[in-house]
C-alpha cells in the first residue's frame, strides 16, 4: 500500500519479480480487496495502512497491524527473508528498526543510495536520510556498513569511501566532519581516500561517500532536482518546434540508453543498514518496474548475506 | 592575478567592462608586465600574488602587498567603489574582511550566490561556503543580509525566504536548522515561507535560500556536478555518430540559449554579504565574460547602495 502509484504499480511489480525471476513474493496489505487482483500471489493480510504523510514514530507504534509493521515482522520471524516498501520511509525506517531490531554494535542504522555512474558500478551515498544529526563515530559505522555492501552488492572486494566535505584538505567541513576524517582514516577494515565534493558524487571516482543524514539527503535531492531541471530543458528545446522534434527523434534511442543509466528506478532502491533484516526502501514514485528492480535487489542481498556481512564489519571477530 | 585564467582572461573582461559597459577599472597586480597588455586600463601596483590553494588566513597576515589585500584596500579607502576576484575564495573573504571590516551588528560575513532559474530572476543561495559551521542566529543574519541583496539586486521589493531542509514540516532537520526556523519565523523584516529540499534549489519558487556553509556549498558544488555530468551525456550521444551530429546541430542555437541562462558565468558571481564594500566572488574557472558581468554586477551593487540597505536590514533604526 506504500508509494504514489500504491497498489496498482506495487502489485504490477511485484507479479512481475515473480514471473519473471522466479523470486516468490509474499505481499502484505489489506485483504478486502483493495489491491486489485492479486490471483497467484501469496498475501500477508494487514489491515492498517501508514500514509506517506503520517509521523513515522507515532504510526509505528499504534498500527500495529499496519502493512509496514506486519513486513518487518514477517522479515523478523523468518516468513520473508527480505522486505520492500515505496512507503512512508521514516516509517519503513521504524518499523524495520523495532521489529526487526538494531544490529548489535551499531549506533544508528543508515540509509544507503547508490548514486548511479554511466558505465560503472554506482557510488553508494550514506547517510541518505536516516539520521539529520550524527556523531563523528557513527560516520564511521556508516562506512563500515556501506562497505560491507558494496562488496556483497556489486562485488567489489575493498571499496573506497570517501567523505563528503567543502574541499580535499582535512581541515575543510564542519566539525563533525573533521573529526570523522581523523577516525576514518585510523580504522581498518575500510579503504579510506579522503574527502570528495559535491561536485564528485557523480563523478564514479569512489564506491562509498559518507556523510551525515542531513547533508547526504539535501545533496541527493539537490542532484534529482538538476537532473529534472536539464531533462526539462532537453524536453522544452525538443519540443519547440518541428525539425527539433525530428532531431530529437535521432537522438531519443542513444539518450533513453543513458536516461536508463541514470534513472534511480534501475538502481533498485535504497537500502537500511544496520538492522537485523534486509530493508528495501524504493522511491514514493516507484512505478513497477523500480518495485521489480528493488526485488532482485533485496532476494540478491538476502541470498549473499549482507547482514552478516554487516555485521562482520562492524563487530569484527 | 586570480583564477585559473588569470591573468589574461581576467584582464580582457575587465577591458570589456571598460569599453562596452564604460565601467572605469582599477586594476590590481604586479607591475612588471605579467598581466600583459593593460594599455587604458589604471593600475594599482601589488607586488605580491596569493595562489588558488594557499592557506587564507595565512595568505593575508603574510603578503600585506598581495593583489587581494591591495584591492579591498582601496575599497576601504574609497579608491574603488568595489572590488572583484576570480581568485583563491577564503583569501577573498579573509582580504574583505580585515580590510574593509566586518558589517557592524554582523555576526558571521557570508557568501550568497546566485542559482539561475530560466525565464525568472536567480534563487539566491546563502551560506554558500563561508562558515562551515553556524548557530542559528547566523542563519536569521544570511537572510536578512540576502534579502537586501536581492531587493537591490533584482528589485524584488519583498523577497520569499526558505530554510534548506529535508522536508516541509518545521519539525525536519538537523539541530541548528529546526532552531532557525523558529527564529526566521519570527524575525520582522524578512518574508520567510518555511522549508524547501534540495530538489527546489533550481525550481525557482523562492528567492532566498538561507542554510548553513557546510550545507550550501556542498549543494552548490552537487548542482554544479549534475550539470556537468548531465552536459557530458548530451555530448557523448550528439557525438555518437554522423546522423546524431546533425540532429545536434538542428538542436544547438536552442540549447546554447538554454545553457547561457543556466551559467554561473552570466550571473555575475557570488557576493560576500555583511562587509563594508561590495565584494564579488567569482568562479575560479571565470572567463572574460564572467568578469565583464561581476564587474557589471559590482557596479550595480555599489550604485544601488548595497552596503546600505544591508546594514539597515541588520541593524533597523
Amino acid at each position: 500500500m506504500g508509494g504514489d502509484k500504491a497498489p496498482g504499480e506495487i502489485v504490477a511489480g511485484a507479479r512481475r519479480a515473480q514471473d519473471e525471476l522466479g523470486i516468490p513474493v509474499l505481499l502484505v496489505g489489506p485483504g478486502d480487496g483493495s489491491l486489485g487482483d492479486t490471483s497467484g500471489l501469496e498475501l500477508l493480510v494487514a489491515s492498517e495502512v501508514v500514509a506517506m504523510d503520517e509521523d513515522a514514530g507515532r504510526a509505528v507504534r499504534t498500527k500495529r497491524d499496519s502493512s509496514l509493521v506486519r513486513a518487518a515482522e514477517a522479515v523478523r520471524d523468518g516468513r520473508a527473508s527480505a522486505m520492500v516498501s515505496a512507503g512512508n520511509t521514516g516509517a519503513t525506517m521504524a518499523s524495520a528498526l523495532f521489529r526487526m531490531g538494531r544490529m548489535r554494535g551499531v549506533a544508528r542504522p543508515a540509509i544507503a543510495t547508490p548514486l548511479p555512474v554511466p558505465g560503472a558500478s554506482p557510488t553508494v551515498l550514506v547517510d541518505a536520510g536516516a539520521n539529520a544529526e550524527c556523531q563523528p563515530e557513527w560516520l564511521v559505522q556508516f562506512a563500515q556498513m556501506a562497505s560491507a555492501y558494496v562488496t556483497a552488492r556489486y562485488g567489489i572486494a575493498s571499496p573506497s569511501v570517501a567523505l563528503l566535505s567543502i574541499g580535499e584538505e582535512p581541515s575543510k567541513g564542519n566539525a563533525v566532519g573533521k573529526e570523522a576524517h581523523g577516525l576514518l582514516a585510523g580504522t581498518g577494515g575500510i579503504r579510506f581516500v579522503g574527502n570528495v565534493e559535491g561536485r564528485d558524487l557523480l563523478g564514479g571516482s569512489v564506491d562509498v561517500v559518507v556523510t551525515d543524514g542531513f547533508t547526504g539527503n539535501v545533496a541527493l535531492k539537490a542532484l534529482e532536482g538538476a537532473m529534472r531541471a536539464f531533462t526539462g530543458i532537453l524536453g522544452s528545446v525538443i519540443g519547440s518546434s518541428p525539425e527539433c522534434r525530428a532531431a530529437g527523434d535521432v537522438l531519443l534511442p542513444a539518450l533513453l540508453t543513458h536516461a536508463a543509466e541514470m534513472d534511480p528506478e534501475e538502481t533498485g532502491g535504497a537500502l537500511l543498514l544496520g538492522v537485523e533484516g534486509v530493508c528495501v526502501i524504493s522511491h514514493g514514485s516507484s512505478s513497477a518496474r523500480a518495485i521489480l528492480n528493488a526485488v532482485r535487489a533485496a532476494h540478491e542481498l538476502a541470498e549473499r548475506d549482507l547482514v552478516g556481512a554487516v555485521r562482520a564489519q562492524v563487530s569484527p571477530g
